[in-house]
Parts: structure tokens; C-alpha cells; sequence
């Protein structure tokens, strides 16, 4: 059989990352641009078809050997239709039905997926689930997207929006979220609001180094507080330690409702590595049943921020291979 | 082709109950015995056997037509293996290996799952859930079972331990469970749970008229608790409330992670009907993000009590056709 190449996209708020991708996962070339969501959708879809043709050109492939381009968004979406619904974190981009336009304007087949879905897959097909047919990935970013894979599928669900754990419920009446509900785990464990919890807290005026960093309270991060975990500051920590408290009930939830081998936890947030990981497991320790064993290993993904891209790629490939029995290729028109 | 039957057994605290069970779903006889607990797990499984052919014989069945025997039974336990692990409904039944002993007494074929998996299989084969191929059961007895039905398959997950939905974490820092964690959903909303919810307010001096039943606070059942919402006893009330309020939050929390079409309410508390299915519905609109519309419709039961039994035959129809490829079938020694 011949080579078979993908393009893998991952559309985020702040950039466009692209990467030409071959059947074995391994990242050949990559290109980037910033999201400029200010300017219309059309821009930011001639900047994805731009970044396609240079990840194509940087690799020096020949186009024919491209399956396609895969595409992770922000969602909600429904990837058999290839269009988002409502993309929180991408302004204007309401029943927008980017696979179709991207495809038109690469000339090449499409799929789009949820992004936090193509993450889980990239680490399923060539990361740190390799091989684990039963695996749930958190990427803890603005939100958390989470996704996961079953039987070395995803799980889309009847509505195609399974998979949406940073907004279960951890809280009863707990902090409102932007998605309407109260208590949602994201509002205690994104990096998002990590940074948002911190700000609170400091604007409230309690007493922490991160007042005191450039930029002020407005330029708080997760991997601000992060920093100031490890310099002992009580604010810092006690954000942090919660955090990890709740992203272990979260796993604990995971446990009990899908059974995974393996719990993977990815984006922005996991970064911080064994200062994520050991509080989560710890907390996750305490937290779980000791009625029988079944506990998912908790890891730090291994693709780290080309996940996205490498999975809505080797999804793209999958594609190819089996003519799309779940996730329709949108062909460009002749 | 010629037709083919199904024993199907359910295994519960209080009676095994058995039922010979047609390719369509229909009962066609039925049998059962106290399980007796007290006594020693063979004598059980003569009663189990016992019942087997009596439900063989009532329905004037040839034996060479039945498939085998489905059984029903409450877990930890290994469909796979066929072995329940520990169930803490069952005294005494810790690493016993159910189906070859029920398929060596009865020189049939056998398979063992989960109770709640096997109602959930019982709704989707032929009950409120027939061709929705996307769907979350929960049944409300002593503790909260679940089953969860993707794409007409049971999840079952990498250790067999999939949708123990009963101990996802509701309340974090919330009430001890049997379980060893804090705060599951069943601490708060099962049948057992809202007995024991209504006795401890009432031993702690609360007027309510469940004080005065039959048999006094010991004599508090969830069924009672439901009589007594009914006649506006405020103690009552507020439990039935309450458990209707986590139980909708344990609906928001599938409706992300398994996104299904249908929620289905069975055990002993769906026998409340209306007096269940509003309260539940309502705390579940408030309750669910506004973000897209993905609502799983929530609805009672459609096989009630005999969801289980009719769902471990449909497995074992199920498994005879298909020679198990998921559900290994036990064969008795010939």
C-alpha cells in the first residue's frame, strides 16, 4: 500500500495550528496564525486553507498522497453534518459549515470533530493511550473539552455531543457557568478558571504574589498560579490543591460511568505535570470506592499540544481507509 | 428458522425470579422463591435451578428450544468470567462462579450480568427504550444501578465495571455510602436511601405522619415516603424533593457523558409513577445548560419489575444467535 498523508487542524481561540501528519502519526511539517477572530469567518477560513497548502509544501508531499484535512473545532458541533453550532470560544461562528468550506477551498476531502474528541483519538492512535481501547481524555484549557474512546471509537452520542464532562455537575448550586448550569466542573478546574478563582480572591483582597506580578490581576494565568504553587503562596495553593480535588472527582465519576484503563489529562493545564498529577492522583486516592479495584491509571498526555491536530489527522486517515462508515468525508465539489 | 427461547433469571436480595421468556420479548411463564440468604449459596442455586425448570415446564416448552439461561444479578461481577465478585445485596456471594454452576445444574447454556444491565437491555429490546439504540437506565431499589445501552451494545467497560452511576459523586464531602466514598447519587435519591433519609429525620424528633405508621420508623419504606408526599407531610416532601432533585442532576450528568436519546427510571421507586417523573423533569430543566438543546427524553419504565428477567434472556437469545461474541456462553459439562 502506499503512504497516506492527512492535514490535521486545530482550530483554537488563539491560534490556527495545522501539521501535515503521515499514517504512522508522526508530524512532518507545521504551520501556524493567529485565530484574528475580530475579522469575518471567511478570513479565518482562507487563513486554514493558506496554513493546508504550506503544511502540504513545507513537507514537500505530493498533494495526491493527502487523504484530506481533518479538522478539530470548538463545539458544539455535530461532525456528521461538518458544521458548528455554536462555538463558544470563537465568536461568529454560529451553523457555520466549515468542513464543507474548508474542503472547497483546499480541494480536498473534510472532517470535522470536536476538538477535545480529536485530542483523545491522537493520543489513543499514536500518544499515551496507544493501543488502550478504552480510554477518557480532560483538556483543561478556557473550558474543559474532554473525549472519549471506547472500543477504539469515540463516543459521539445521539445529539453528537457526548463526551461534554467539564460541564456535569460537581457542585450543586455551585458557580454559575457561562453554559447556563451551576456547579459545572470547569468552573473549579479549568486553567480559565484557575486563573479567574485567583483574581477573585486577590481583587477581594486577600494576600498573594500574584497581585504583585506584571500585568496585575487582568493577567493572571493557570500557569501563573502554577508558579506560585511552587514559591508557597497560600492563595496559589489552595486554588490549585481545589482544582485537583475536583478534577479527581471528575476521574472518580469517569471511573464509575465509562470504566477506562486510562484517564488522560491534557491541555494548557498540563503543563504543570507532576504538580497536576500527584494532587489529582492523591485526591483521586482518597476519593474513590474501595468496594473493588477498577481503577483508571491517571497520566499527563504525551502529545501535549499537537494531540488535537494529530488526532482530527489520523481521524481524517481512518477516514480514508474505510470509506467513513461514522464520520462522512465531505468531498469539494468537481 | 425455528423459535427459540430464553430462561431469564433475576437474582435479587429479596426473590429469585425467573421467567421463560420468547424471542419477542414475552413472558410466557413465571416462577419464584425467597432468596433466603441465611442459607448457603448451594442451596440457592438448587432454588435457582429449581426455578428453571419450573418455568420451563409451566410454559410447556421443549427443553431442546430453550437457548440457555440468562441470569440477572447484582455485582460486582464479571460477565466475562461469569464470576460474581463480592455483592454487597448478597451476603455470602464473593467469587462465586454463578453461571458455570447454574449451567452445570441445569445443563444449559448460561450467561451472568449486571442486574441493572440486564433491565436496561430488557427496556431496549422490548420495552420503552425498542430501537433507540442510544440510552441510560437507572434502576431505584435498595441502592442505584444503571445500565447504559450505545449503539444496541451494553457498555460494559475495561473492568467490567461500567455504569456504576449509582456511586458518581454528587456532593462532594457529602454522606458516607457503603461504598466507601462520600456523596453518591444513591445516598440521595435511592428507594433504600429515602427510607433511611425519612427515619433519621424523624428518630432526630421531626413531626411527620410516617411516624405513626404501621411498624413505626424501622417499618419507613420509600413507598411510604411517597404515600405521605401525597397526603402533604412536609418531612416527606422535602426528602421525595430532594431525591428528585439529585436524581435530575444525575440526569444532566449522563445527558454530557453518554449524550443518549432516552432516560429510563426503573426499580421499586419508578412504581411512583407521575409522583416521580415530574418532580424529575422539572429539576432537570432548570437544572440543564441552555447551550444547545440535546435533552434525553426521561421516562418510567416499561417492563417494570420484570425488566430484568426479560432482559438477561434477551442477552442469552442474543448470545445463541450470535454465538457471544462479547457475552462468553457457559456450556455445561456434558
Amino acid at each position: 500500500m502506499n503512504d497516506i498523508y492527512a492535514v490535521g487542524v486545530d482550530v483554537g481561540g488563539t491560534n490556527i495550528k495545522v501539521g501535515l501528519v503521515d499514517q504512522d502519526g508522526q508530524v512532518l511539517s507545521k504551520a501556524k496564525l493567529p485565530t484574528l477572530l475580530t475579522r469575518n469567518v471567511d478570513a479565518v477560513l482562507d487563513d486554514v486553507a493558506t496554513l493546508v497548502v504550506r503544511a502540504i509544501t513545507k513537507a514537500n508531499i505530493n498533494v495526491d498522497a493527502v487523504a484530506g484535512v481533518g479538522i478539530g473545532s470548538p463545539g458544539p458541533l455535530s461532525p456528521s453534518e461538518g458544521v458548528i453550532r455554536d462555538a463558544a470560544n470563537l465568536p461568529g461562528f454560529q451553523n457555520i459549515a466549515l468542513r464543507d468550506r474548508v474542503a472547497s477551498r483546499t480541494r480536498l476531502p473534510a472532517i470535522l470533530t470536536n476538538d477535545a474528541d480529536a485530542a483523545a483519538f491522537g493520543e489513543y492512535w499514536v500518544g499515551v493511550g496507544k493501543n488502550i481501547d478504552s480510554m477518557v481524555l480532560f483538556t483543561l484549557g478556557t473550558g474543559i473539552g474532554a473525549g472519549v474512546v471506547i472500543g477504539g471509537q469515540l463516543l459521539h452520542g445521539h445529539f453528537e455531543n457526548a463526551a461534554e464532562l467539564g460541564h456535569t455537575i460537581v457542585e450543586p448550586n455551585g458557580i454559575p457557568c457561562t453554559c447556563g448550569q451551576r456547579g459545572c466542573l470547569e468552573r473549579y478546574a479549568s486553567a480559565g478558571n484557575v486563573a479567574t478563582r485567583a483574581a477573585e480572591r486577590i481583587k477581594a483582597g486577600e494576600d498573594s504574589c500574584l497581585a504583585t506580578m506584571e500585568g496585575g490581576v487582568e493577567a493572571i494565568t493557570a500557569e501563573r498560579v502554577a508558579q506560585a504553587v511552587g514559591t508557597g503562596d497560600k492563595v496559589a495553593k489552595e486554588i490549585w490543591d481545589d482544582a485537583c480535588r475536583y478534577l479527581a472527582i471528575g476521574c472518580v465519576n469517569v471511573q464509575h460511568a465509562f470504566n477506562p484503563a486510562l484517564v488522560v489529562l491534557g491541555g494548557g493545564m498540563s503543563a504543570a505535570g507532576d504538580l497536576l498529577l500527584g494532587p489529582v492522583r492523591d485526591h483521586f486516592d482518597k476519593l474513590t470506592w474501595k468496594l473493588v479495584d477498577d481503577r483508571p491509571r491517571i497520566v499527563i498526555t504525551a502529545l501535549h499540544n499537537d494531540a488535537g491536530l494529530i488526532g482530527a489527522a489520523g481521524l481524517m486517515i481512518n477516514a480514508a481507509k474505510s470509506n467513513a462508515s461514522r464520520i462522512r468525508v465531505s468531498m469539494p465539489p468537481a
